[in-house]
């Protein structure tokens, strides 16, 4: 399967109907079709061969689609930025990889001078705003490019070819860049069309960030049916309602706090919504609250939950629309059932798999699997360990097979011959009425084996002690959950992708020892 | 991918829905899950072990849709046998891949004792009709089994590993067993949902012969969906009609011969067809004047072309549904564009790609691609020769690269060093007024290399002489394409699934001769 395909297809079958939507400017395919050959041929001219890594810093837009399929047309090999890093971390994953081309939209021009400084593999930038750049920065215009360049033909790399490195933060040390293939990801988009996220023609609206994989699934499925990419430089619930009324959208991909803030927008209910039929959200299940504010806002959406991640291009499991409605099942709490083509199981620390029901490691086995990560054979190693990706998530499947993910298996405590999961004692300290942050992890003791700590950032002015906390947690979960022992902090240390860093909380407590983890 | 995986989905998904409809019986997935468990269980008890061959002669059934299910579920693989074929060719096709359990319907037991006279490895045989059979029969009862057994878990089969053998006529020599694997039966699945073919739930009918891999593409892009299957056993206009009426038909599968006798009875305007959305057809292109009728009576119905064949499980390419409205693109009489995932090529005889516009072999490459015919390393070398199938059909792609299919390539006829098609000849051959069906070969000639050759059946109490029809095709055609010679025949040599064996109408002229093809 090759990315370009759908290009060739859309020309022919479609020339005149909107490829790309962004604020006032419109693409027909054809129009489309003529730029994406001329911007390949652009990078062919400034030195790009086969399997070259070209990268993308920017906000949403009409010309981060084109690039998305300027790339693969060149033969080259897609590597699209975290706009949330910061110029050390976006440094790391340009040079880990060998990337000497660079789009940048404006809102980052100002890291350049340090990701010049770090990168020296970096050799050419190209400036994807609206104006032509400075003569003197150096930077070239994607304008200038495409209006220059001759039209190429498609490099017609595809299968196992590799067609993008994807860097994914983690918690823990440095980014890893995962290589996905041709195949992952055609076979995702196919997956995920099938299961229902577009149909032929669809306008879909990319609002969330273009770099993160669950927006590429929606790119990859609009190319599948040939339908309308509508850009969102940047989401606020305002500017998302007024782009699902105004372009007619059928399709967009979420995260849960994204719809809540749409929903509970006071403005919601003005905005015709009514041609929106597929809302795919994904990072986390939703509440039967906000679903139900949701459903009442717009009772015609198929919502549709996609539990994933970056090495499984993403897609694991899905929770369909029927699931979404009716009486309550339990399942909306579920990641839902393996996708179509995928395989779960869950397994203990042996490798063994576990009986239904019990809690061990999500292993996955998928077509769309990463072909491995970057550079990093003995981490690829471990992950895809017997054919399976190890997912490092936590969970269990229900006697009818759907997937509950529970915690990250690094994570999880045992304490006295008793698993608790971080995350459902962290819900539980957060409800007390003082605490404005927290984090849950294990800690050594010499009685439990591990002991569940809890570190606490208290609200402006408020006051607590570990003996409050603790029997405040006793009204909510068994008292062998509650945390045996508190800190309290000022703030809690968190990656670029905003997730708390519990490696460098655990550091003190297990320096010089080893933590055994399920 | 497993194609039993379809069933643990919708068991889990929907289990109250209805999976099967067959005249006044009607299953539900739960009923179905249960009797394909158990259907399962049986054949392991009767022996049945992994990979082994398990045939099925019937009509369409929801117990054809069982068996289909059964079979991988126990871990062997499918026969579905042709059921035009006489009780020779069976036997040939049954015995050639060693099946020895054959599931059997009241229409085919005429042919059983032949049958246990040639097919030595036979000892199994399940009726599948309605009422129990003879004991003295010999046979065993479906439902008996069914009732008897205890269901059994899936074997877990998938990816690469065989799940059936297709039995394909052709027109030349022996059957030949096609192994198409799980992953190359559920890709393609996958990409016709994703061109269109179903949705979410859809109530799909079976109207085309159910061993027929068009209908094997019905029944496992409705499994993706999680739709219902309906079951014509034998098809007329009138009952397809009816069916499509009275259970709200939303997808079909036909041939433009259905299409046409269906649109054209005189009571065809009766019907409520408003729920058919989605109607797919091959084997060939659909006539303008068909198609206007067919829209003019459903203009709801997306139609849609899919040329294809059972080495590639079988979709090459589609014409999709916006191309069959609106003004006349002469694509209408193409094949469509390669569909999702596939790679067309045309090739000379040198097998080097021609280009854009000239006819050569068309050689497909696609993740559907076959293992290889059964037993036959020889042939199966040389049809997948440097990783492409090659069809052995001739054709084009025009400048879009839509796929034009002109002719069957050993039918194409090099005279005087130019290419002619015998379908092109044959066309106009079947014009003139005096001719009931025709034939048109190339023959050994002294001067032209090879000759345009004519074998006609006349209407009854019509006359016509070589002269005539020779220049009846010259209004028609260039001269250098017309028949130099003609014979006239009472009756054209068929195959069992009605084409012309031109191959033994070529045998006397060519005796003793090697003749070079295309």
């Amino acid at each position: 399967m090759q990315l370009t395909q759908a290009l060739h297809r859309a020309v022919a079958r479609q020339p005149q109907q909107v490829a790309t939507i962004c604020g006032g400017r419109r693409h027909t395919f054809a129009q489309f079709h003529d730029r994406v050959a001329r911007l390949a041929g652009a990078l062919q001219s400034l030195g790009v061969r086969a399997a070259d890594r070209v990268a993308i810093l920017s906000a949403n837009s009409d010309r981060y689609v084109e690039t998305h399929m300027a790339v693969p047309w060149a033969g080259a090999v897609i590597n699209p930025v975290n706009t949330r890093w910061s110029a050390a971390e976006i440094a790391y994953s340009l040079d880990d990889c060998d990337t000497r081309v660079l789009l940048i939209d404006d809102p980052f021009l100002p890291l350049l001078a340090e990701l010049r400084q770090r990168c020296r593999a970096l050799t050419t930038l190209v400036h994807m705003g609206d104006t032509a750049p400075d003569a003197s920065s150096g930077l070239l215009s994607y304008e200038a490019l495409i209006a220059d360049a001759a039209p190429v033909a498609d490099a017609g790399r595809g299968g196992s070819d590799l067609a993008g490195v994807f860097y994914t933060g983690g918690t823990t040390g440095f980014p890893k860049g995962v290589m996905l293939s041709h195949d992952a990801l055609c076979f995702n988009a196919l997956a995920l069309v099938a299961e229902g996220m577009a149909r032929a023609g669809d306008r879909g609206l990319h609002a969330a960030p273009m770099f993160h994989i669950a927006d590429v699934s929606l790119l990859n499925a609009l190319w599948v049916v040939g339908g309308t990419h509508v850009t969102l430089p940047a989401f606020t619930p305002l500017a998302m309602l007024q782009a699902l009324e105004r372009e007619r959208i059928q399709t967009t991909v979420m995260v849960p706090t994204m719809v809540q803030a749409m929903v509970d927008h006071p403005q919601a209910a003005e905005h015709d919504l009514s041609a929106l039929r597929s809302l795919a959200y994904g990072g986390s299940p939703i509440s039967e609250a906000v679903l139900g504010r949701a459903l009442k806002l717009m009772p015609q959406v198929d919502f549709m939950q996609v539990y994933g991640m970056t090495e499984l291009a993403p897609t694991v499991s899905v929770l369909p629309a029927a699931l979404h409605t009716g009486t309550d099942t339990g399942k909306l709490r579920s990641g839902g059932l393996p996708a179509l083509g995928v395989q779960v199981r869950i397994v203990g620390p042996d490798g063994r798999e576990l009986p239904r029901g019990q809690v061990g490691e999500i292993v996955v086995r998928s077509p769309a699997v990463m072909l491995g990560y970057w550079n990093k054979p003995d981490e690829t190693a471990r992950a895809l360990k017997g054919g399976w990706m190890h997912t490092g998530d936590g969970g269990r499947l229900d006697d009818d097979g759907f997937v509950y993910v529970v915690d990250r298996v690094k994570d999880m405590i045992i304490t006295g011959g008793e698993n608790v999961y971080s995350v459902e004692v962290e819900q539980a300290v957060a409800r007390h009425p003082a605490v404005a942050a927290c984090a849950v992890i294990g800690v050594p003791d010499a009685d439990w084996g591990e002991r569940v700590h809890a570190v606490v950032v208290l609200k402006p002015g408020e006051r607590a002690a570990a003996d409050g906390i603790r029997e405040h947690c006793k009204t909510l979960i068994g008292g062998y959950k509650c945390p045996r022992s508190v800190d309290f902090v000022a703030a809690l240390p968190m990656s670029g992708a905003g997730k708390v860093l519990k490696t460098r909380l655990r550091e003190p407590y297990w320096a010089g020892r080893e933590r055994k983890v399920a």
